[in-house]
């Protein structure tokens, strides 16, 4: 694995009544390397108080020591150390629920035999009307061969499965589509093609999550190509979209103008050349690329880009945008004065944003500020309750425009679990479909039940 | 479509206060072609009362002369016709739902980035937690490629959708599984066990379910022996073993020794085939069946059987199971006294039981009697709580003779809703597992949340 996640431990500590012991327990943290998170007050007496501290370090043995660190703080003692990041995964973190409940035989006959076969029978003289009463028109599949998760690089489809969970619990909670993880023990190109064509009638789209490139682009491609029904992979096109927006949302405050600015984008990856390709797409203008991969530079010109180099893009550059996965690759005397800067990789950015506003860059953020939550699941909704057959390099354009247009002045995106973004993405996202005329629903926009 | 379903309406009616008036409506429904299910009483006056009867009529055409024999009732007024079947399958039946809810960044930091990449890692380094940190523990595919759907033939993937979707309801409801349905483009037996394979590491057990004979045996065979979880084709093996509990309840309350009886099975299909596998599992003893496709003769003679026709075993059979699909094929005339007859085939079994039992049968029953969710939901729960790599045949009687010692004195078979049915089913199926030494999981018995 490419890196060593972080651990993250809620601990609940009890500290007497004396002026200033949190601020003492805090530093004590900060000097043994650990992080401090939530701090939530629970109970506070004349002699005591009681915290649960959500405390986050880099490996069990930095742990440790953080935690010795704080049971020598005087006056503090450590009451439980829990590990809530895995008590909320046990047994999973979604489930499949019926929308009624079973409780008599008289609703048994309706929801199955007999009473179902009605159903089944209107759906065989008209198939438009599986959108009307299956699952179809709600469920997302959710598809990774496990080879390129977060940070982690190719860990396998089962230990994939709590990143594919998670979306799918973005996906409820956001919008309200039902996302079905499809974990393939199978890396070969045409064989995920084939097994994920197989099993599309399921579906109402296809979200392709976490696949390494070059083999992506292909896959995405082909099943888009076979399938009409929406095929996206998030990696690629979901991040491109908020990025752009961040971008959108940058330039406007900056008042640098996107369209005549010289745009930079390093590392070529999945990520990289769809945010390299939207954004030519949106000001018109090539956009130089760097990438250590020579196949994945040509493609990159392929499309339209300028190739170069990390040190031509950082000199040249009024944005820079970095998707390359390697931490610190940005040298700070790299940094000109008055750049617009995305170092996007997760969790650890290509250069310090504070860092790099320190050298006198405009604007400089990293992957926390550009989650990829924003995009796909009102992309997803938009696409679905359109019934477009696919998403157009139109319809992303709309949502980053609506993300970045829902952007609270002075920040570069809105509240991931804002509702109310999501929803207007959606709508923004298959009006445009409507506009290019491939809705082939008439168009009910998605509301929370 | 070998026949069309029958339609279901809610009627609400309003009649004036007459003495016998409900009694010459409900005859009127009769008369009419209509069959009526239940009578709820909504509101009563001094004047009218108001109650909602469920009608059951064989087409369009018979429901409107129904619905017109019900307004010709003297004092009688329909207020509203609703069709709560269509209204209940309305978007669905399932959804796939968070088990936690996500409210704040702090959570969203805990399921998705960066705290997953912590439970990511644990699987990285020891595959067996996925079972405890991941929602494949409870998921189950039901896999379909809508070739063999009820009575109503092959309809297709999609249009089966409401029925497997029944069945992922009945999953959650009865034993608390996560069934995800799983549609197939292709008839193809390689490329269904292919696409099958290709995602089978998402879930901890495949259903198959409503694909057609003789396609059915070779994919289940040849997917269970590429696979070490459960694949089981509920149409031969959940059947069978709500077959045999029935088999085992009608013997018992007629004082019938299974064992020495001589058996015969009409019809050879995928539930005909395990139904006589299974008995003669049971009995030790081989059982006569009769098919008119020499394929499922020969098939069923190579595990055991003897083969024979529907004349001979009218005529010599103790105990006769019927599963052809076709309506009336054992004429009144062909019972014998004292015979044992389960006619199952649905919606219309081979033989009415009463017309059997005026005939002088000890026992009939039909489909409506012999329930197939009786079986798979506790089957599948108590396989994949064992962690059991397979579902073996002492499994399937484990079931059956726990469905047969929790029948009601009189009835053939318990309710199917009755949970502490299923739940002592997945007991037995899974300490079965343990016993022949193929559980690999600490067995924790599912309880209901």
């Amino acid at each position: 694995m490419a890196w060593q996640p972080k651990i993250m431990r809620k601990v609940r500590v009890r500290n007497s009544q004396q002026k200033g012991i949190l601020a003492k327990l805090l530093t004590a943290v900060a000097e043994a390397g650990g992080s401090v998170g939530s701090i939530n007050l629970l109970t506070e007496t004349s002699r005591h108080t009681v915290r649960d501290i959500t405390i986050t370090a880099k490996d069990e043995k930095s742990l440790a020591a953080v935690l010795s660190a704080m049971e020598a703080n005087v006056g503090t003692k450590i009451l439980e150390v829990r590990d809530e990041v895995l008590e909320l995964h046990q047994k999973g973190k979604i489930a499949v629920r019926s929308r009624h409940p079973i409780k008599s035989l008289t609703t048994l006959r309706r929801v199955y035999t007999p009473g179902v076969a009605e159903v089944c029978a209107r759906i065989v003289k008209d198939p438009s009307q599986a959108r009307l009463y299956t699952s179809i028109s709600h469920m997302v599949a959710i598809v990774t061969d496990g080879t390129a998760v977060l940070g982690l690089g190719d860990i396998g489809p089962q230990a994939a499965m709590p990143v594919m969970e998670g979306k799918a619990m973005l996906m409820e909670t956001l919008v309200g589509l039902s996302g079905i993880p499809i974990l393939l023990n199978t890396k070969d190109t045409d064989e995920i093609i084939a097994a994920t064509a197989a099993i599309s009638p399921t579906f109402a789209a296809i979200q392709l999550e976490d696949i390494s490139a070059p083999r992506c682009f292909e896959i995405e491609e082909r099943l888009q190509s076979m399938l009409d029904i929406p095929v996206m992979h998030d990696d690629q096109h979901g991040t491109a979209a908020v990025s752009l927006a961040a971008l959108m949302t940058a330039t406007r405050e900056t008042r640098t103008n996107l369209k005549k600015a010289v745009i930079g984008q390093i590392g070529l990856g999945a990520a990289g050349q769809a945010i390299g390709q939207m954004t030519m797409r949106l000001t018109g203008n090539p956009v130089r690329g760097a990438d250590l991969n020579p196949q994945m530079m040509s493609r990159f010109e392929s499309l339209g880009g300028i190739p170069s180099t990390l040190a031509e893009i950082m000199a040249s550059c009024d944005i820079v945008v970095a998707t390359t996965g390697a931490p610190n690759l940005i040298k700070p005397e790299m940094v000109r004065k008055g750049q617009i800067i995305l170092a996007l990789s997760n969790p650890n950015a290509e250069i310090d944003p504070d860092t790099a506003m320190e050298r006198g860059a405009a604007l400089a953020a990293d992957g926390k500020s550009v989650n990829n939550v924003l995009g796909f699941p009102g992309i997803f909704r938009g696409a679905v309750d359109a019934d477009a057959p696919r998403i157009t390099p139109e319809m992303l354009l709309a949502a980053a425009e609506k993300i970045s247009a829902m952007t609270p002045s002075g920040e570069l995106t809105p509240n991931p679990l804002d509702k109310r973004v999501h929803q207007a993405v959606a709508r923004a996202v298959a009006e445009t479909a409507i506009k290019q005329g491939i809705a082939r629903a008439e168009y009910v926009p998605y509301v929370e039940e």
